[in-house]
C-alpha cells in the first residue's frame, strides 16, 4: 500500500512536506531475484517524473542486463519523461581512454569517481549504481567515503544500490533497504536462464 | 550472476533447450519494496525481445503505478520492441461496461476471466498479474483453479504475479518465487511517500 501513514512522527524539526521530499538512498540486497530489476522498475517511475536518471553498472559484462538499457535508453530519447545517461564498466566506463588497461577493481574504483562528480555537480535525480554492493564487499571501495559522500550530497539526488552482501555500515545508513529472498529458482530444477527474462 | 549451471540434470526428457525456453511462472511475494517494481523491470527484458506483454493491474486505486504504466505504454509504442497492453482494475476493466456497479469481488474475478481468454488465445508472451496475490489470499478467486489454468496453458507464455501474502499452493506451483523482505523503511522513521518514489 504506497500511500500509508507513518507511525512515527520524528522530532527533527522538518515539515510534513520537507521530510516527505528528502533524498533517499536505497540498498537492494539478498541472495534473490530481482533487486536490479526492481532497481529499474524505479527508474520508469523516476523517468514519468521528468527526472535525470543517471545508471552505472558496475558489473564486468557489457551483455548484461541489455533490456532494461534498451528500454530505458529509448525512454530517455522519447521526449516524454526524463533523460537517461547509462554508463557500463562491461565496455569500459565512456570517460575512460580505451587503451586504458583496467583491472576490475581499478574500473570499479572509476566508475566511483565519476559518480562523485555526477552527485557534486548535481548532474542527475536518480542514481541507479547497480552491482554497486560487491566491491564495496570485495573492499576495493571504502564504504566509509561513500558514506559519507551520499550523506553530504547536495539538493535532492535519490540513490539506489544493488547486488548481494551489502555491507551492514551501507544498510544501517541507507533510508530503505529490502532484502530478495530466494524461495524458489528454476535453476535448482536444472533449468537454465533464458532470454527476455534473465537479460 | 544471471548465466550460472544448474545443480540438478532432471530426468524429464527434455533437451537443455527445451527446458531452458519453457514457459516460467513468478511469484513476487513478502512484505518488503520491490514485488511490482522488479515485475515491470522484468517487463522491460520481455519488451526488448518484442514479446507482446499484458498488464493486468488488480487494484482498486487508478492512481498507482502510473509511473510504470506510461513508460510500458511508451515503449510499447515506440515501435522498438514488443507492443503493450496495459488494463487497470482501478478505472474499470475495459472489457467490462462503464455502468456496471462491480464490487472489487466481482472486478477481480472479471480481471481474471480475461486473463484466462488471453491465455487461452496466446494473446502476449509476459503477463503481468499485479497484486494478484491479494484476491487468490482473500478467496476471492479460486487458487486451485488458477493453478489449473496456468498448468495447462498453450504455448510459450510467461506469468509474473505479485502482492503479499501469495498462497502456500501458488509458491508451491511456482517456477520462480522471491520473497522481498522490508528491512528498513522510511515510513518507519516518519517520512512518507513521495512522487518519483512511490508512484
Amino acid at each position: 500500500m504506497p500511500k500509508g501513514q507513518p507511525t512515527v512522527i520524528p522530532d527533527d524539526g522538518l515539515t510534513t512536506r520537507q521530510r516527505r521530499n528528502r533524498p533517499l538512498v536505497f540498498v537492494h540486497t539478498g541472495p534473490g531475484k530481482g533487486k536490479s530489476t526492481a532497481a529499474f522498475g524505479l527508474a520508469l517511475r523516476a523517468w514519468n517524473q521528468g527526472w535525470p536518471i543517471g545508471v552505472f553498472q558496475f558489473v564486468k559484462s557489457a551483455k548484461w542486463k541489455v533490456g532494461e538499457e534498451n528500454a530505458l535508453k529509448v525512454l530517455g530519447a522519447s521526449g516524454e519523461g526524463g533523460p537517461v545517461v547509462w554508463h557500463k564498466m562491461g565496455e569500459g566506463w565512456s570517460w575512460v581512454q580505451r587503451d586504458a588497461q583496467l583491472d576490475n577493481e581499478q574500473a570499479a574504483k572509476e566508475g566511483w569517481e565519476q559518480v562523485k562528480r555526477d552527485l557534486a555537480a548535481e548532474t542527475h535525480r536518480l542514481y541507479v549504481l547497480d552491482e554497486f554492493a560487491y566491491p564495496l564487499h570485495w573492499g576495493w571501495i571504502d564504504v566509509d567515503e561513500v558514506i559519507g559522500v551520499l550523506r553530504d550530497r547536495p539538493g535532492t539526488q535519490h540513490v539506489v544500490i544493488t547486488g548481494r552482501n551489502a555491507p551492514e555500515k551501507l544498510v544501517e545508513f541507507a533510508d530503505l533497504v529490502t532484502e530478495m529472498t530466494k524461495v524458489k529458482h528454476p535453476m535448482d530444477a536444472g533449468q537454465k536462464g533464458q532470454k527476455g527474462i534473465e537479460w
